[in-house]
C-alpha cells in the first residue's frame, strides 16, 4: 500500500466516511486510493463546496468529513466555508495536495506556502513527511478534528509522500472524544442566580439547543421562569412543534439591545456574550446593559448537557416539565409575497423532519420568526457570516441526512457564490430544495448604508455595488444548467404549492421566489 | 473628506482608475466614495472574478487596478486568482474591509487573522491605522503594485479608519517605476554565446513578448540563428501574422524535454529555466539536457528590452531584418470538431487585434500551435496553475480594451470556478467572446491518471473524480441565466461562424463547443 492508501484506509478506520474532492494532477494516487469500497467520495466543481459540504455533514452528524484539495490555491478557494465551519465548531480532516519536497525547490507555478495559508483557519496543520508515517498523521488529523468542540485539521500531502510504499501503518490509539464537565461551584453559583428571581435568560449554543440539553433547559426554565435564548445564529436548533422553543436575540445592534435591556443575568452555554456582528460609528459593540452578568454555564469545550443536568438537579428541577411549542396550524396563503405570507407557506410546506439551512439574510431575518409553530425540524444558520455557505452546506447535510427532506433558503447574492453545488445535489441526487429569495439586490448593504452613517441612501455608484439587478439572474434557467429542475413563483401560494411538490419528488429541485 | 473618500482619491491620484468590488457592510463608507467620478467601479459576484479581472486589467494596461473585498472571508475567495496574478507578475490593489479595533477585541463573528491570509500571496501587507494615514498608506500600496515586476499590495481598511475624518492627506512623492538595466559584462558574455553558434535557446517572457522587446529578439535570432522560445504559459504574447514568432515549449515533461534536448544554451529574460509544472514519481523537475547553461540575460526586475537593445548593439544586429510569422490563411473548416478543425476556426475567424486568453487545457494544448498564422492577437495564459483564472482575466482584458474583441477559450471544468464572470461581463455589456470546450471531464487527469503513474486507467470511483458528465452542464442555459447570449455547436462550422457573429455583435456571448 502506498501513502495515499494508508491515508484513506486510515480515515474510514477513523470513522471518517465521506470525501468532498475537487482534485488535480498531484492527487492522483489519492484517486486511486478513494477506490476503497467503504469510502464515499463526492465530486464538486469548486473547493468552496467541498468545504461547506463537510461543515454541513458535521452538523447533522456530529463527526467529521473530509475534503480532497488541490495545492494552496484549491486549500484557499475554499478557505471561506472553512472559517464559517470554525466559527460553527465543525470539525473537518482537510487533505491539501503538494508537491513532492524534491520539486518544490524549483519553485514550480503552483507553489505556495500552504501552512501559511492553511494556519489562520486551522486548528491544525501538518505536512506528511513519509508515506511510513502519513497513517500516524492521518489518525492524528482525524482526532484533533473530532475533538468537542470540532476543530478544523488541514494535512499537506506531497505527491511523494502519496505514491512511495507506506509499509504497515503505525497508529495512535483511537481516542474518544470527551468533554470537560463544569465544576459543581460554578454551577451552585449559577443556580443562586436563577433562584435569586433576577430576570435572566440561557442562551444556548452549538450543542446545547438539541437533545436532551434543550430539554434540560426547557426544565429550568419552567421551574425558574427564567428565558431561553440563542445567538442570531446557531449550528443547529432542533426546533418546531413539540420541541422547547428558543428565543432568537435580534441581528440588528438597537434590536439586540432592546432584547437584552430586561435581563439582569446572561448564562452561557457553549457560546459568549452576544456581540454586534460589525462595527457601526455609533453603535455598541457589546448588546447587553451596562450592570448585567454574564456567568458562563459551559464553556465551548465543556459538556453544555452535563451542565444542565448539574444545574437542574442543584435547582430540583429534573421532573419539571418543560413549556413545548405548540403546533401552530397553518392554512395554505394566497396572494402576494411578503414577509409574513413567505412564512406561512414555508410552516405550512415544510415537511416533518426537515433540515432547514437558512442563508436568507433579509427576507429570512423578518420571516424565520413565524415559523416556530411548524413541524419539527433542524435549524441551521452561518455562524461565520461569510456567504456562499447555504447552498453546500445543504448538499453536506442532505448527504448525511439521506432520508430527510433539506430546504434551503438563500438570498440571490448569497447563492451566486456557490452555485456550483447545485451540480452535486442533481449528481447524488440529494433531496434538497433550493428555494433562492431573489430580490435582485444585496438588500442587507441598503440598510446597512445607513446603519452604518454613509449616508441617508446610496449614491448611483454606490448603488451599482448593491443591486445586481442588471442582469436579472435567471435562477430556473441556472439550475436547469447544472441538471437541476427548477420553477418560478410570485404569489404565496405558488411557493407553498411548489414546496409541497419539491418534497414529494426524490431528488433536488429549485424554488425561485420573485420578490421583484 | 473621511479615510474611504481619502483612500479612493488617493488610488485615482495615483492612477488607479477600476475597482471590482464585492463589498459587505463594513466597507459601506467605501461605497460612499466610489461616488468619485474618476474612479469606474465594477460589481461582481464573487470575489475570484474581482481579483483575476485585476490580473487581466494589468495584463492589458500593465498598470493595476483595485479590488474591493469583505474581511477575510473576501479576501480568501479572491486568493487564487491572487496567485496567478502574481504569478504573472502582474500588480493589483487589494482593499480589504475589516472591523474596528474596538470592536475586534470581542472577536465577531467574520473576525480572522486577515494579516495572516493576505502575506502567503501579497508582497506588501499593511493594516490602516487612522484615518489620517491613509492617504500615505494607499500611495505606497499603489507605488508597490506598479513597481516592476508588479506586485500584489494588499491594504487592510479597520470601519473607523473608513469613517473618521481625514483632514488634509499627506501624500509620498510619485515616483515612476524604473527596471535596472543589466550589466555590460553579462550582456558581452551572452553575445560571446550566441556568437559561438552552439544552439540557443532564448526564453522571452513577461514584458519581452512584445513590442521592441520581440523585434530585438526576432533580429537578434535571424543574425546568430538562435531560436526563441517561451515558457508553456506566458502573461501576454503579441502574437500572429506580421509578429515574430516564437516557439512554445511543451508541457509534458517528456515533449518538453525533447523540445531542449538540441541545445546547449538557454537565455532567460524576465523567466526562470523551465521546471516540470508538476512532479512525478520517474520523471525529472528540469526540463533542460544535462550540461546545458542557463543564462540570465534579464532578470524579473531588470529592463528586458533594455538588455536586447544591448544584446542586439554587441552582436551588430540592431538593423538586421527579424523573420516575421506570415499570414496562413485557414478556409473555412468543415466537418468533425477536433483539435485542428478547432484550430483552422480560430485561425479563420478570430478578428484582427483580438484578445486571446487562453485556459483550454487539454482542447487547447492540441490545438493553439496550429494558430500561429492568425491575424495577429495578444495571447495571455495562466502562469499559476489554479484553475479559474479565464474567464475573470478576460472580464479585466475587456474592460482595459473595449474596443478589442476578447475571447476566452475555457475547459469546463476550469469555467466552473468562476462562472460569475459572465453576469460582470452582461452587465458591463462587454465584448467578450467565451468559448467553453465541453468535453464532460477533467480531461487533463485522464492522462495524469497515468502520467503518475497511479494506475494505467483509473478505477470506477477515481474516474467518478474526472468526469463531470452527470449531469451534463448545459452552457446555454448557464449562459441565459446570467443574461449573456449564448449558442452550443458540434461541427467545426458551426464554430467558426458562431465565433464570426460574435465579433460582430457588441456585448458579451459564449459558445459551447459540444466534444462529447
Amino acid at each position: 500500500m502506498n501513502g495515499a492508501g494508508s491515508l484513506v484506509s486510515t480515515l474510514v478506520d477513523r470513522g471518517v466516511e465521506v470525501c468532498f474532492a475537487n482534485p488535480g494532477t498531484s492527487e492522483m494516487h489519492f484517486l486511486s486510493a478513494l477506490e476503497n469500497p467503504r469510502m464515499r467520495s463526492v465530486l464538486c466543481l469548486f473547493e468552496g463546496v467541498c468545504t461547506g459540504a463537510a461543515d454541513g455533514w458535521y452538523r447533522m452528524r456530529d463527526t467529521p468529513a473530509s475534503t480532497l484539495l488541490h495545492l494552496g490555491p484549491g486549500l484557499a478557494n475554499g478557505l471561506a466555508n472553512i472559517h464559517n465551519a470554525k466559527r460553527a465548531s465543525s470539525g473537518m480532516v482537510n487533505i491539501v495536495g503538494e508537491h513532492s519536497a524534491s520539486h518544490l525547490r524549483y519553485d514550480p507555478p503552483l507553489t505556495s506556502d500552504i501552512e501559511g495559508l492553511a494556519r489562520p483557519l486551522s486548528h491544525w496543520v501538518r505536512r506528511a513527511e513519509s508515506a511510513a508515517t502519513i497513517g500516524w498523521d492521518t489518525a492524528t488529523a482525524v482526532a484533533k478534528a473530532r475533538e468537542l468542540p470540532g476543530q478544523i485539521a488541514t494535512l499537506i500531502l506531497p505527491g511523494d509522500t502519496a505514491w512511495m510504499d507506506a509499509g504497515e501503518a503505525i497508529l495512535p490509539p483511537a481516542v474518544a472524544p470527551t468533554r470537560k464537565t463544569p465544576d459543581a461551584a460554578r454551577i451552585e453559583a449559577i443556580a443562586k442566580v436563577l433562584r435569586s428571581g433576577e430576570p435572566a435568560l440561557i442562551i444556548l449554543a452549538n450543542k446545547a439547543t438539541r437533545g436532551r440539553a434543550l430539554e434540560l433547559a426547557g426544565r429550568i426554565a419552567a421551574g425558574t421562569g427564567c428565558r431561553l435564548g440563542s445567538q442570531f445564529f446557531t449550528a443547529r436548533i432542533e426546533r418546531g412543534a413539540g420541541r422547547v422553543p428558543i428565543e432568537r436575540i435580534p441581528y440588528a445592534v438597537a434590536q439586540g439591545s432592546a432584547f437584552l435591556a430586561p435581563f439582569r443575568h446572561l448564562v452561557t452555554l457553549q457560546t459568549k456574550e452576544p456581540v454586534a456582528f460589525f462595527s457601526y460609528p455609533d453603535k455598541p459593540s457589546l448588546l447587553k446593559p451596562s450592570g448585567t452578568q454574564v456567568h458562563a454555564l459551559a464553556e465551548m469545550e465543556e459538556d453544555a448537557e452535563a451542565a444542565l443536568e448539574m444545574l437542574a438537579d442543584a435547582l430540583g428541577l429534573r421532573r419539571t416539565a418543560p413549556r413545548l411549542q405548540e403546533r401552530i396550524e397553518t392554512p395554505r396563503p394566497t396572494g402576494a409575497l411578503n414577509p409574513l405570507s413567505i412564512a406561512h407557506a414555508l410552516a405550512a410546506a415544510t415537511p416533518e423532519n426537515a433540515i432547514v439551512v437558512d442563508e436568507s439574510l433579509t427576507t429570512g431575518r423578518e420571516t424565520m420568526g413565524y415559523t416556530m409553530g411548524a413541524r419539527p425540524h433542524d435549524l441551521i444558520n452561518n455562524l461565520g457570516g461569510s456567504i456562499g455557505y447555504g447552498t453546500p452546506v445543504a448538499t453536506g447535510a442532505a448527504l448525511a441526512c439521506p432520508d430527510r427532506r433539506t430546504i434551503c433558503m438563500v438570498g440571490d447574492g448569497s447563492a451566486m457564490y456557490t452555485i456550483q453545488s447545485l451540480w452535486t445535489q442533481a449528481r447524488e441526487g440529494l433531496p434538497v430544495t433550493t428555494v433562492i429569495f431573489a430580490n435582485n439586490q444585496y438588500a442587507i448593504l441598503k440598510a446597512e448604508y445607513a446603519n452604518m452613517g454613509a449616508g441617508t441612501t446610496p449614491g448611483p455608484q454606490a448603488m451599482a455595488m448593491i443591486d445586481i439587478d442588471r442582469p436579472t439572474i435567471d435562477w430556473v434557467a441556472m439550475a436547469k444548467s447544472m441538471g437541476v429542475p427548477g420553477v418560478q413563483v410570485d404569489t404565496a401560494e405558488g411557493f407553498h404549492d411548489a414546496l409541497v411538490r419539491s418534497a414529494q419528488e426524490p431528488g433536488p429541485s429549485l424554488i425561485e421566489v420573485k420578490l421583484y
